[in-house]
């Protein structure tokens, strides 16, 4: 890992891809209609692993691809004010909370911010029962529309998108 | 919007990038040790147009870009499980939320669902002093790292990426 952030050669990228400029009648409202739920992983790879290309869909993430309240905030707006009438959730091997220790966690972050936190951090025993979970909260949460929803697992050893529920 | 939800068509696709994938040694700590909190809008494209590739980096996307609590729990876990050391927020123009109306929001839910709801869905007024303000909270949240946090405004007439913080 390199001692300074990459903050200077992000900018630096970001002068070629202006030059280069074609997108921008893109609208607001994804064109496929589409709200996607995953986890924050490096590995994810959205425009290769499912043909999502820009403009397509809406992409929430956070760790563990969970249907916490604010991605169900997330998927409120997505609906109501983008239009969106589909949502797929996608959890992956290898999750850095699969197993995870919520205890060793706090102890973690209080040992190196100071900081003592009740924070639930999202650990799961079951990669396939928890994606199966997410769409459930997602297909009967109230504020959410009845739209269909999807649930997938990543195999970042293999690059396989597996539909499991 | 097509009316059948493309699920179908992502899993052929996946097909492909099954049969090429040549990347099953990337691990979970992302190579940059860098973590990005941006909007789940559709046209933000972080390769293109920061230079940011499969395994770099985490990516954490909400409506807004905001540095939720759901957020902060993402980021205690990118940094204590897996290694990150700088954050960068992202704004951008167009978004949905700006001047977002939350009483209308909560009316068009009622009306399409049902469901009578107080939640708050994020709308802001201006663009640069809540990316500003979505940076303080991470730069002081007790539960983070002190580590660099960068704020930029992503254009999505230009594509250009201009930092503000």
């Amino acid at each position: 890992m390199p001692s300074d952030p990459p903050f200077d050669r992000l900018i630096a990228h970001n002068e070629r891809y202006v030059e280069a400029f074609d997108r921008s009648l893109l609208t607001a409202a994804p064109r496929t209609g589409l709200a996607i739920l995953t986890c924050m992983d490096a590995r994810i790879d959205l425009a290769g692993a499912l043909g999502i290309e820009i403009g397509d869909a809406h992409v929430i993430r956070n760790a563990a691809g969970l249907a916490t309240d604010d991605a169900v905030r997330s998927l409120a707006v997505s609906q109501q004010l983008l239009g969106t009438r589909a949502i797929v959730v996608i959890g992956h091997t290898r999750c850095g909370l699969q197993e995870a220790d919520e205890a060793d966690l706090r102890a973690r972050i209080e040992q190196s911010t100071g900081a003592s936190t009740a924070m639930r951090f999202g650990s799961f025993a079951d990669l396939e029962s928890t994606v199966r979970a997410q769409v459930e909260i997602l297909r009967r949460h109230p504020v959410l529309l009845r739209v269909p929803v999807q649930g997938l697992v990543y195999e970042v050893e293999t690059g396989r998108m597996r539909s499991v529920v």
